[in-house]
């Protein structure tokens, strides 16, 4: 019998199994991830997050001293990067003091990642520039089409701007489409967007691979830089998705994704 | 905040809470439990299983010293009694050494169940006499219809036979329907049965209330007593679920369900 200690926590209701593994010891291979993932028969998670110095992890060529966020979907495959995870991630890295300020960097495996600790505990991480794209794509859903501004976020995502009715009205079960098909050969994932007032809005997420979920960190940050396009909004977006509240700030290349993030369990597993 | 210890397992993956509250001390609302089930911001689980001394339940007239199962729905709903939950049951109170031996009463809603640890440390519940119906029923889903066998194992169910490709094609997503709608006016289990070779069948269940789920233990048996009477088939009767594999035997007024039940994690949950 394999004896595991976890934690469990969740970002806007994105959620993370956090395995402590300082020096590099564990072996997760996809098949145990996986397990541990399951909702019934393992912990359940839509991811996991093993901390690790990153002076453990083969390949890597930065600071040696970082915290590492090595980070895998729930199927077991690898992952470059989540903003939510990231911010789960650095809220246990503050709860256990393995960080000496609430200000601080943390590896993974899309480069080096900022984090700050700001007001009422609330965490926020640099996601990057998001880049908007002057072409827009047409999204198909349930009969419907709108015109969706499409935007990297280091991922793929098209942004479509709806009506009230219409966003809550939608069933994302299904993957929505979009024309030309040829804007995404690998797939995107599809936001749903209506202004609730200036600089909020509210937003339902299709991720790819994965159907609709309670909150997706670079989905926010997509909608957030569509809106301030098609608006000309220039200063902070709060996004109301599903699993809670998020706001984004662009201060040049840097776009900070701040929100709740919160270790909720502490166990022991019997694989 | 509030500090709470928990097991968790699952039983042919329907998987439970484990709450030890011997001294009936703990007031578990409906909201506190629906919490505590949700698959994100909470555990995770079908249900709750608190673990108190019967002399602690209000208006229990029977033994003093069972131990007394107090079932909770993952809405917060309070259920009389639930076949996979109490084998689960039972491992922890085996577990534990809260029982002196392998055949033990456990106190319920539903009255006095007995349990007995079977070969293998498989653990084997009495659930009852089911009771066919002469009258069958018609369910009807997804454009296609059967003659489907009513059962009543403490609740109502439909059994329909059907084909081994109906069987793996069949759309759950959705609640199947009957006729005449007046056989189950309080709706009803459906369960979709094929015989893959004397006294062995497969089955996938839409629970009432639940939709398609990885197992249900009356399920299970009102497709035994199903089978039995259409076939006459008289001994043990072998059903693989989506979740594992149970057997089902018919001792007079006795219907034995034996299968797995493990308990696979302990924590604290932070609420």
């Amino acid at each position: 019998m394999r004896r595991f200690t976890f934690l469990k926590g969740q970002a806007t209701l994105n959620d993370f199994i956090v395995i402590e593994d300082h020096h590099g010891m564990q072996d997760l291979s996809p098949s145990f991830v996986q397990q541990l993932c399951d909702r019934r028969g393992g912990i359940g998670a839509d991811g996991l997050l093993r901390v690790v110095r990153a002076q453990h992890v083969k390949d890597w060529q930065g600071d040696p001293e970082l915290w590492f966020m090595d980070y895998r979907n729930s199927d077991g495959s690898v992952a470059e990067m989540c903003g939510n995870g990231l911010r789960l991630f650095a809220r246990h890295l503050m709860n256990e003091q393995l960080v000496p300020s609430g200000r601080f960097s943390v590896a993974t495996r899309a480069g080096v990642k900022e984090v700050r600790i700001a007001r009422g505990g609330l965490i926020s991480v640099d996601v990057g520039r998001p880049r908007t794209s002057p072409e827009p794509v047409t999204v198909n859903h349930g009969g419907s089409e709108w015109e969706a501004t499409v935007v990297d976020v280091g991922n793929p995502h098209a942004v479509a701007f709806v009506d009230a009715s219409e966003l809550s009205a939608l069933d994302l079960s299904r993957q929505p489409t979009w024309s030309p098909e040829a804007t995404f050969p690998d797939g995107a994932n599809v936001e749903f967007v209506h202004e609730t007032e200036p600089g909020r809005i509210s937003m339902r997420v299709h991720e790819r691979g994965s159907g609709e979920t309670m909150s997706c960190g670079t989905g926010v940050v997509a909608a957030a830089a569509a809106y301030q396009q098609r608006t000309g909004h220039s200063g902070q977006v709060v996004v109301t998705v599903p699993g809670g509240e998020l706001t984004v700030d662009v201060e040049g290349a840097h776009a900070w994704l701040t929100g709740p993030a919160v270790i909720h369990m502490r166990g022991e597993y019997w694989a």
